[in-house]
């Protein structure tokens, strides 16, 4: 990590000889200072993932026209899923929760002290629990209750405020309710949960009550994007704690949202920092 | 972990045969019925520890009678640390802090939701950084300033907001300052810290500093209790995580919130559930 | 741990007041005095489960009247599952072999240095491969081939071995067969297996193919014991390591074995230390 | 991880801006092409990392006049410490043991099985405990006690026997005895040793009796190379394992060899695939 201003381009491509070097001869030949740079080649898939920092003053253009240099080897390498952005601009996000508080308050502990640069324009919540706590951190609060009946409706509201708000990602902060199969569509990649298990064991409703009945000796918490099937999209970063036979379902739960605040503030930031390339239903995730 | 009321008797006593049917004995014919037992024998001390939790309403008498009929058993096994808690009556915890968040926010959080079944009679900080947060949620906050020149005056008025709110238990949530000696000696055992490092490496300043500079894979959060010596006293809880050369202090700073949030919560739970017993410069945690 | 000779009771019985006293009582009106002890009650299943290891200089019986005096306690209490272990008779641990190594030179390690302090009549393998490497440790090795024609004929061999060596329990140290069922009714909590994931994810066979197809962040192994339906005994251990995108299959076999082997060699020593109760299909293990 | 021959590139240089296009422009020139890439930019020490793997058949040249045509480039960067290193050449890894059995057949497991494709020719040991083992591995076994009297000859003929054999790595695998100056400063990232505590903590002798006189929550190994300096050389892999009070100083030996093995393990396996740099008395890992 460090604090000055960069473009991160990140991307894939059919693998084959000499990428690198056309990548980063280009961005050699326009100045470029190159902080941070990973690549993956996935051998089965011959694909090959990058990511690259550059630093933003090295480059003598103004963003939109580098993009525009690059764009043809971009084409020519076969990148269809390319994208450069500019550290400086924070990604807008906004949360999602219920009646549950661990993730939203440490969510807004992280945001409150900068340690995710980002800005929340606003939560959406199907409950109104939290409605003083978010409006004494001065972001707007909307409550959108989800009820048997009126599930179009509501989210067509909830996606009408995120268009509004001009969002970049939506997470999930122990949202309670399944977000529809058209949104998920409409929103590949950018709907982040966390997920109280380690997928794929314990999918769905109730995953500490399985683990209690399986016996298990560990439990985890799963932060994946969001797809139409539940549960099953591509999985950002996992964890796990351990218990024993003396933890009941209670237990699980509180020692559960330890691990969910940290996965999911931990897939988040990935995500953010644009580490994250998703190709199928894997991720490709440079720490 | 159960929800009905019960009491907790801990303490520790020279070891010899047949502690365990005296204690247990005793209880049984008081009509105690025993929730959770745990006991520990120090082989090298030749030291019993034990804790036992008792349904409440399995004893005929006031937890005063109780404990009383208690004593002389007590006093025949040389058990000179006894206690026996009631899990109805909620401890007093102060916390201290500066102006990093992460602790605060997490702790208001678990006791928002009453996962921390605790009493917070008031937030102390050397700024007045975290007031408004602290006051929204209904508790009371004191700002004393801590200088070069004040600290004895400071810390007097620490004392006496402590005593006067009648505390249990006091966290230094990543309160940046030095408890004074004569007060760590004071409060023994009523005094829990969280440093920033997996003591006993990197005592003192800068600890994420240190481990950059020897270059180590992990880096750990310590919670203990405050003795004179700085960084010294009984260790309850630490937990490490992984870092890799990419990493920056910063980035270590940014990770080691992570677990020092973590640490400190399960450190403090155990000591608000009589599960920690002090012996010497050492701990057993029961957990 | 200690050094000491001693007896180790276990069981368990439903729960009600009083037990502990009880069966504490019992103990120190035999002199006994009680190095270690376990507790815990299952509050759903109303159930309690102990483990007390008694210092066997101290029990002025054998060890044979020791338990028929102990007999109508345990009668009366309900315990059916009782048992009372001597820590000088070393457990007979049968192993069974494929073709991979590490957890045969693994258990062999550590029987070596008498970490693990039992005895291995002899080893099991339906391939040759090991014949060499287990003779030169001066423990005899059975080569039973199992084929699609010869199940029946290959597993009353085993059985036939087994009884023959008084095998106390049969461990499958990544042996790459599935035990039939009449054998696993016939040996409950008597054989353990090694599972290479964290189950219940990745059940049968290829788990590491299964864990890659799905983009885990983690993969896993699982201590268990064998029942009929495969990969679902209760589990007795379970850990987990860290991989990311650019781990293949082969790299997930090979951060595997690790943890297999650990996780076995774990699992087995709280079995052979009477630390493992079953109930239902669920364990609770005193570590 | 896959299984293809290939060359592997390491080095580092001051950082500037255009170093990636440089190296892997000269690769792509060559028609090499590149398997896996990793860089690492030092921003305090404005030091530039890199390794990469090229497949083998895609360079048209033999390694020898490969590296002739590399130099120019390297002495233009300014890297001092390049390497081209061939993965079909078998690194030649000499174990020094003593008389503690876990790491040796641990290594000797994963030799037997190819998970580690190195040589072993030989074995050096100051007791005589495991000649039979490792000669029965077909090992070369030399016996060299140690004294108070005859260090200086007996770690001349260690070096000879080394050299003899022409070892490209040593491996102190709990080999209990110090190295001497001279030899630690003429073999500089050439000897690993594994030490039983998570260093900086617990430097010398007897770590888990200082771990246990601490009272410490986590035990830890350490393995690094060595250098003049008792415990101080720079750190290749660490990891943790969790005690509790009722664990002895032989349970923290007993738990302690499992991390011992799997850190020694992962260590060696990034010291012998290149992916360990030195830069002072830090690593850069490529993992």
């Amino acid at each position: 990590m460090h604090t000055q201003r960069f473009y991160t381009l990140t991307g894939s491509c059919p693998d084959r000889a000499g990428i690198v070097a056309r990548i980063t001869g280009f961005i050699a030949e326009h100045g470029g200072w190159i902080f941070e740079s990973n690549m993956h080649t996935d051998h089965e898939q011959q694909r090959y993932f990058l990511r690259i920092e550059i630093r933003a003053d090295s480059i003598p253009y103004l963003l939109a026209e580098f993009r525009e240099r690059f764009r043809p080897l971009a084409d020519e390498l076969g990148m269809d899923d390319w994208k450069i952005n500019d550290s400086a601009v924070k990604k807008r996000v906004v949360l999602m929760v219920s009646k549950q508080e661990h993730c939203l308050y440490d969510l807004l502990s992280r945001w409150q002290s900068k340690e995710l640069d980002i800005e929340i324009p606003c939560v959406i919540s199907n409950h109104d629990t939290f409605r003083g706590l978010v409006e004494w951190h001065g972001i707007p609060f909307h409550h959108v209750p989800v009820t048997a009946d009126n599930k179009p409706a509501a989210y067509a509201e909830v996606r009408r405020i995120y268009e509004e708000v001009r969002g970049d990602v939506m997470v999930l902060a122990r949202y309670m309710q399944i977000i529809p199969p058209d949104m998920c569509r409409d929103y590949p990649g950018r709907i982040i949960n966390i997920h109280h298990s380690f997928l794929p064991s314990f999918v769905g409703a109730k995953p500490y009550h399985q683990a209690h009945a399986r016996g298990v000796k560990l439990i985890g918490a799963t932060c994946h994007y969001v797809t139409e099937e539940l549960d099953q999209g591509p999985i950002i970063e996992q964890d796990v704690i351990r218990i024993d036979h003396s933890d009941s379902v209670d237990d699980m739960v509180r020692y559960g949202k330890d691990i969910e605040k940290a996965v999911l503030a931990r897939g988040l930031r990935y995500h953010l920092e644009d580490r994250v390339l998703v190709h199928g239903n894997k991720t490709v995730v440079f720490r």
